[in-house]
């Protein structure tokens, strides 16, 4: 809804008549007073005096203006009552009711028409909403968030009666928990009340201008006189008053067009970004300057590209892995605000509060269930595993007894390709690499291990391994695969990893360094930083199994007296080494079910795990470390010291824990209410065929296996991996991952997939496959090496993904020829 | 507002007129029916039907019931505007208007006699708040605003009126903004416009029960009739609907003290605090309950004071150092809700949003000013020190060219009592002590100098340094102590601190161990976390420009060809070490100015600085780390792997700009409206006699030298540091530290503060010397060691620390007997 030359204002009110009609005819008589080409829209009118009709009002007082209002109904009453009423009656329903998405669509068609149409002229287009902001629209949705993908600047209009002071503050504080900018407030005179007084200092503090005028005439029985008061009065409110609010709202709209086009310069100019080569990012046309987003979406604004300056980009990356339920999700902007507005933040250490004792105790009733006793909270993943490494060490220190200068050499046990953060603490647990090099505190402590990958190639999955990247196994479906419990009976292959790593463990060992382990770190199923590279399942469990039970690479020297249960609740302290589960990003859903850790068994849980990123919905950092009984009976003491000292001043702040919850509320509620049965039910016909015969007889009384399904359809998935431009591909709940043929190898550093995300960010819409996908939007996508990765939301709409889904196979089929 | 037998609840409604009163009168003949003692409250009648009046109304169709109304006035408009007229036409002002806090304590104070009246009787108290939730009140501050230092659970009064649900969603909003309970929600059925309907479908799917009751009937001309059809109308909806209503708030009243009380055994069963040894917090009762916060007090819930269960308790370290104006300050709530309801978060490497770039762009104009050209983001100030400890080292090392190994083993110089964070990499930048110890991998990378410290000991600004504490110098001021310009030329003692820093550093490298300094690393003025220590500031600028200037200790090898100015804006690079200033605690405006680098000298720069609590209002976790243009240039290149490659998924989180851009903008207002003057005309006469002929002749044009000065009172600082129970104080800005006379030796394992925190977090009330402060609150503060230190916000009010500093006195009198 921005136009270089158009300028879009939506005029909203707290309630119905305080005056957004009559304003909304000032309005358009001062902007074409002052030369702009005007147009104005009611979406939505009911009851005779509006709609149709307030078009006609509109032009007779404020002639030359381009009126249109897209749906009517006659009876006066809120727009979901009139379409329901209407309908009942056989009423004047001559269209079907349209769909929120038809009706931003709609009117964002309109606007663009009509920008088309004003094309170099300067000009403005008022939006008169119905109701207040929150009166609910068509089907039943409120304005604000019926408008909400078009985020159209706002005009509010004020009540002037008693009582309007509250319910026009309490419209504003509506209007910017959705992300509205409010740029003027408008309001009649009204001596007793003198409501205008209050507005005007109460809106100025706040750097909105308000603007005063007086009470239209009585209407008096004689309509030609009643016009030509009307007209005089419109002659009157449109000339200096509405006409100084206007130039007002240009002075706002060239500020904000003029903020938004310089942007890149300045951001070129001051920003230093995360991961990113700035001597290889220099043009501004490689600055994305996101004016607000929207579920999926991004609002990009672009001056290079035709108009509109908006464009929708669906966010492939999900943000970095964050988001859940979509951009700027309501439920979870109020569970913000309610926590702010209670807490703030405070304090943590020995107190405690509801927000964050709720969290603690969802988390050990869902992901923590059965091994897990205490949470402890941090600002992020990276500062999570620091402390679940702190946690774990200190632990296996304390079993071993060892002295300082011996646990600074203890090492992790892990696995090649993986990643726990940018501290230096996280990042010394994992192997060094070619950026790590470059980090002069690094220091890799630990050792390794290559585990076989996973992918569907041809439609078949496929696990690879070894040096030579070999064929280990194939399987016929990815439940088939995931069903460990049942590959741990009946799978060959089991038997092989746990010689293979015991055979490379003994081996490290006699090299003689004294190397020493105080845990093993995983992420489970899939390593998303290392290249969403696809583990073998059963390797994981095999080796948490091998770790946990192999007394000779892993004596458990229990400490004098050390009981082997929790003197608390009875549960099994850890054997061998404390085992660290990574789900900051696999956890939580991310992979179609609420922990990661189910995947590699039904009985195989961790020591310690660490989540974040979805834990907070998606808005702000937030992590959580769950550990054993055990573990934290380690730092358990009448000392101190013998406390586990780390800590973050915003400590399970209350705004984290707030939206978190809400945030693990909202997927409880989809889950029971069987949001993600389609896509579920997509994927069993692809598993119904668990074809176990090739491993041997199924078992006595097999295990009941879980489905492993994903967001992205199967078809899409089986033809993508049969594409000539691809070697494999995986998909697991809402992650994509497609690994390219590449001439240059893979590995962080390639850039095979370059071409096909220019082609997706930038590619023009007049290539056939994605017009004919429907999708109106480009994609913003972030690569690994080869591996081009989409991530979808656990509430992306199926139409959306299936119109990526064609931009990717478009893109695809353009690399391969 | 909350107490065991008591149930409070405060009525309230989009706006005037939607029926209150009726409800208020309903519900209370409701509660009678179900045998509880009912109170109503009208704290605010306007207009000759309301006040007074209603509650002549109520007795009469609800008897039995207490009821009260504190202030009346006969206007039937909002109440700010009542007072104005009533005080300009000589009308019924008997009392002076109250200002809020006196409101809020006429409505405690009446709820509270209500309690003890009732005490041991199942009890409930209506108050109904005048006008809509935001219409002002008395003083013009919104009713939601006004009753928020109380926050009692609320009912909703809906509107049945056409535009009644957009008025009645955006009053639930602001409730939800302010941190309001929302219980219940009343409303009228009316068949016309159904929003009851519409109400019980939307609320209910957020948990909140919908109370539906006809219409009042309408008025006739006997006042007989009316009053019994009224009758007839309250016995019918007091029946069953309402009683139903009443019962489901009986049950929210059960459970909201039960999850309270239940709180602290669960929290001990549940939760793994930072930095608390649980072995020796295992009482509920040493489990702070918090129910909420509001400006700088929680509100704590106990079940073992007497009643009220809520105590306001003063937040004395400002939860660890993150407040700053006030919690749940509504101006950051609606800041973080119009970012999240704006973008969530969304992707930031190669990307750009208006939140993030304009705090950048603040940063660089404010604390960056002259030195900094780039901003890097990250989550806290432990991860912004990595990021800056990374800049530094990956600079220094490119400038000298060394190998990954050399790399390895560069090391910081900095003080001992330093603390920057417990992440591994910012341990390692600090020396080890009895805690580090216990972490498997910390390892101290550097050399620790010990810098003379500064105290006020009998009124007098003593430094002492050396290995036996001894005293160094003596000044008569705060202001003259940091008139660092003017020590430089004319103090003896900059050449004596620069002698000793070369003979220790020379001595340190002597050793033959190859240490090799990569970055100096300093927090200015105080090193917080070590012990609220304040360094002499001369002995830190002197530390500074010896690193830059020693061309024998730190040889500026520069790079072959690297140009000794910046190729981008001519600054000069850096010299000898790449200098980090941590002004994650001190800085912006935590000492009284924007940033503490100015105490160290009018010239004294960082290249890189580190900035975090306060930048976030005290709501979330974020971060940042500024540069200089020199380090920035270091990693500049055409190769990804030359670039910074540290990141965090929620990087620049729209929400933490959001919140970070208005804390910035509400400071500014604050200076520029002279909003600290009181505190600094307090500490000018300290500043008068700046005595400085026993250091030498004044400068012939003496430097221009800014005010030292602090929120705590100069006299108040005076007085603490000649009590006998005190070694010495110090107060700067918000700080005030208190070194207590320790039998046990001073450290951070001192126990010597227990006595006193123990005294104003639980003290009597009736001891004499507190009683006569006018406090009404206790104080939690966190120990340090053998320092007890209090934190203000940069709003607090006089009155409040006035009152802390009462306590404080009284308690040391305590201890000292």
């Amino acid at each position: 809804m921005l136009s270089r030359h158009l300028r879009t204002h939506l005029v909203l009110a707290p309630s119905t008549s305080v005056g957004k009609s009559i304003f909304s005819t000032g309005l358009v008589r001062a902007s074409l007073a002052l030369g702009e080409k005007v147009g104005y829209l009611k979406p939505v009118g009911t009851g005779s005096g509006d709609g149709d009709d307030s078009c006609a009002h509109l032009q007779r007082f404020a002639p030359g203006a381009r009126t249109a209002c897209l749906f009517h109904f006659d009876e006066p009453v809120s727009p979901h009552l009139a379409v329901e009423r209407a309908a009942r009656g056989g009423g004047p329903v001559t269209m079907s009711v349209p769909t929120d998405d038809e009706f931003a669509s709609a009117v964002g068609r309109h606007a663009r028409d009509f920008a088309l149409e004003t094309a170099g002229q300067r000009s403005s287009l008022y939006i008169e909403s119905a109701g207040g902001v929150h009166s609910p629209t068509l089907s039943g949705t409120s304005q604000l968030d019926a408008f909400r993908p078009l985020l159209p600047p706002t005009i509010l209009v004020a009540s002037a009666e008693l009582g309007g002071i509250s319910t026009t503050i309490s419209a504003y504080e509506s209007l910017l928990l959705r992300g509205y900018d409010v740029d003027a407030v408008l309001v009649f005179r009204e001596a007793y009340y003198a409501n205008h007084e209050y507005f005007e200092r109460w809106f100025n503090e706040r750097g909105i201008r308000v603007g005063v005028v007086d009470h239209p005439p009585q209407q008096v029985p004689s309509a030609e006189e009643d016009a030509a008061n009307l007209e005089a009065y419109y002659a009157q409110i449109a000339d200096t008053p509405l006409q100084r609010v206007v130039q007002r709202l240009q002075q706002i709209h060239i500020d904000r067009m003029s903020n938004l086009a310089t942007a890149p310069r300045r951001t070129l100019d001051s920003v230093w970004w995360p991961f990113v080569q700035h001597g290889l990012v220099k043009n501004e046309s490689d600055v994305m300057v996101i004016d607000s987003a929207h579920g999926d979406h991004f609002s990009v604004f672009s001056t290079s590209s035709p108009p509109p300056l908006l464009s929708p980009i669906f966010d492939g990356s999900a943000s970095w892995w964050t988001q859940c339920l979509g951009h700027a999700n309501p439920e979870l902007t109020l569970a913000a605000a309610h926590a702010a507005g209670r807490f703030g933040h405070v304090m943590f250490p020995t107190a405690t509060n509801l927000p964050a004792l709720t969290l603690v105790e969802k988390l050990l009733a869902s992901v923590g269930q059965g091994w897990a006793s205490r949470v402890f909270y941090s600002d992020d993943g990276s500062t999570g595993m620091e402390v679940a490494l702190k946690m774990a060490l200190r632990a296996f220190a304390d079993r071993e007894q060892l002295l300082p200068a011996e646990g600074r050499k203890l090492a992790v046990l892990g696995l090649k390709g993986s990643y726990h953060g940018d501290t230096i603490g996280a990042m010394d647990a994992c192997e060094g690499g070619v950026y790590s090099e470059r980090v002069e505190w690094y220091e890799g402590r630990g050792h390794w291990l290559a585990a076989p990958e996973v992918r569907i190639e041809q439609g078949e999955v496929v696990v690879r391994g070894g040096a030579d990247g070999g064929e280990v196994a194939r399987y016929q479906s990815l439940t088939q695969l995931y069903d460990v419990d049942g590959r741990v009976q009946h799978d060959p292959l089991a038997q092989t990893y746990r010689e293979q790593i015991e055979r490379e463990l003994e081996a490290r060992i006699a090299k003689g360094d004294g190397i020493r382990f105080g845990a093993l770190v995983l992420e489970p199923v899939v390593m998303g930083a290392g290249g969403m590279i696809f583990v073998d399942p059963l390797y994981q469990h095999v080796l948490v199994d091998l770790v946990r039970s192999n007394r000779t690479l892993f004596p458990a020297t229990s400490r004098a007296g050390a009981p082997s249960t929790s003197p608390i609740d009875s549960t099994p302290v850890w054997q061998g080494l404390p085992v660290i589960f990574d789900e900051v990003f696999v956890g939580l859903h991310r992979l179609g079910r609420v922990t990661a850790s189910t995947f590699l068994g039904s009985t195989t849980r961790p020591d310690i795990a660490c989540y974040a990123k979805i834990l907070t919905g998606g808005l702000v950092p937030m992590a959580v470390t769950l550990a054993s009984d055990a573990i934290f009976q380690a730092f358990w003491g009448d000392k101190k010291v013998d406390a586990l000292l780390h800590g973050h001043s915003y400590t399970a702040h209350a705004v984290g824990c707030g939206i978190a919850n809400k945030t693990l509320d909202i997927l409880t509620r989809m889950d029971r209410r069987g949001e993600w049965n389609d896509a579920k039910f997509d994927w069993i016909q692809h598993a119904s065929n668990p074809g176990r015969q090739s491993l041997g007889p199924p078992p006595a009384s097999p295990s009941p296996t879980e489905l492993a399904w994903s967001f992205w359809s199967a078809d899409f998935v089986r033809d993508v991996s049969a594409h000539p431009a691809v070697e494999g591909v995986m998909a697991l709940g809402c992650v994509l991952a497609i690994h390219l043929r590449a001439a240059d190898g893979s590995g962080y550093q390639s850039t095979a997939s370059e071409a096909i995300l220019r082609q997706l960010r930038f590619g023009t819409p007049h290539d056939d496959a994605i017009a004919s996908s429907g999708a109106s939007f480009q994609i913003h996508a972030r690569p690994l090496g080869n591996v081009v990765y989409f991530m979808s939301s656990l509430n992306s709409k199926p139409a959306t993904l299936r119109a990526v889904e064609a931009s990717i196979k478009a893109a695809l089929d353009v690399k391969a020829q």
